[in-house]
């Protein structure tokens, strides 16, 4: 059975990629980062959704991002947008909440734990459709990641190469979840709320909730998310 | 004056890049990782070097990467080897002192830092021939992570581009150390050594000691290492 590391935040994409990667017949390691973030609650998602979905190991590693601060998710004093944030831009707009380098330090450290396990794909939830547009969530820069982690390691030296999965990325909303549904996924335990209070409960006002629960209009089906 | 992120472990090769980086008139901002590494007191070296070598601030930020382990500087189960890795090899074999994806992991948290201080050099002293092999220190894998950070922040959007600075990549170590005499820098409180003990003396036995002090003897210059 084939090794995979699976990012897991503990949001409905991150579910969604740890599913499929199940789904394929890995034998999955979630890795979550307590990187000092604002909705702290998702890590305990991140928990129920690896034991819920198999994995057959889950490392939180924690990593103070707020030193470097630069964004609302790890800087209290930067608040988080209400409202769809490209409803309020002609062109494409990076909101506050981008996270400086959070995916490409996320995936160096994926690559890591990957490489220590002897094992070659790594997944992660990405999207590029109705995401907010944040860069390092494009195809072009998954696959600049890959062709770097495939020099970046003795893993490598013998010719067996890394693969960066990422098969969320051109998917809409409504098309993850209808994946996730598929997959016997219940997102009622995921969280992508920016702000999630203490218990988990979405604020149903930040750009990250209006992308949710469009998804879940647009495909038709209930919203299982709790709101506050 | 423009800024300039450093990544600095407090051994010869940073402290080097480091003086190099100030040389050319950037503001340095010198980064450290305490990652869990079994020779702590490189970290209290790299305080020393940056306050020395007139670095704007320094940040050391904590990762514990032994949870990952794989490299006998992150297991205390794994010895370092004794002598010269080199000679014991027809091929150049890494040696169990590799740190999986250690240089990707510490380029990713310097993009992070570089991000949110609006500076776009990166300065990182590996080198590629005096060296004990690690993939992460080839000029190639430098290029390539250099691609993949243009992709990945908001910060390049609007074109103003990364550089990943790598200028001891081609030189010797007599070349690396003649540059940080011509620097003015004083090597005595650098510590290259993978089991410098807590007073921060060197072993002498490790790949690392061996490559630093025949860099010290091919510049006909005494060794102001401090054994233990």
């Amino acid at each position: 059975m084939n090794k995979a590391v699976v990012l897991v935040s503990g949001g409905l994409d991150s579910a969604t990629a740890l599913g499929i990667a199940r789904e394929k017949g890995f034998e999955c390691y979630a890795l979550s980062v307590d990187y000092g973030q604002r909705h702290r609650s998702e890590l305990i998602a991140a928990q129920n959704i690896a034991r819920s979905l198999g994995a057959h190991a889950h490392q939180i590693i924690r990593l103070d991002m707020t030193v470097f601060g630069g964004s609302a998710l790890t800087d209290q004093s930067i608040a988080v947008p209400v409202g769809h944030q490209k409803e309020h831009t002609d062109t494409i707009a990076i909101p506050v909440t981008y996270v400086p380098a959070r995916n490409t330090i996320f995936l160096s450290l994926a690559l890591a734990w990957a490489e220590t396990l002897d094992c070659r794909d790594i997944f992660v939830g990405v999207n590029a459709v109705d995401y907010s547009g944040y860069p390092d969530c494009r195809p072009e820069y998954i696959q600049a990641f890959e062709n770097m982690a495939n020099l970046a390691t003795k893993a490598t030296l013998g010719g067996k190469l890394f693969t960066i999965h990422a098969p969320l990325v051109h998917l809409t909303k409504k098309e993850i979840i209808q994946t996730g549904i598929d997959l016997g996924i219940d997102y009622s335990t995921t969280i992508s709320c920016y702000q999630a209070d203490v218990k988990g409960r979405a604020c149903g006002q930040c750009d990250s909730c209006h992308i949710r629960r469009d998804g879940f209009v647009a495909l038709g089906v209930p919203d299982p998310t709790l709101y506050q």
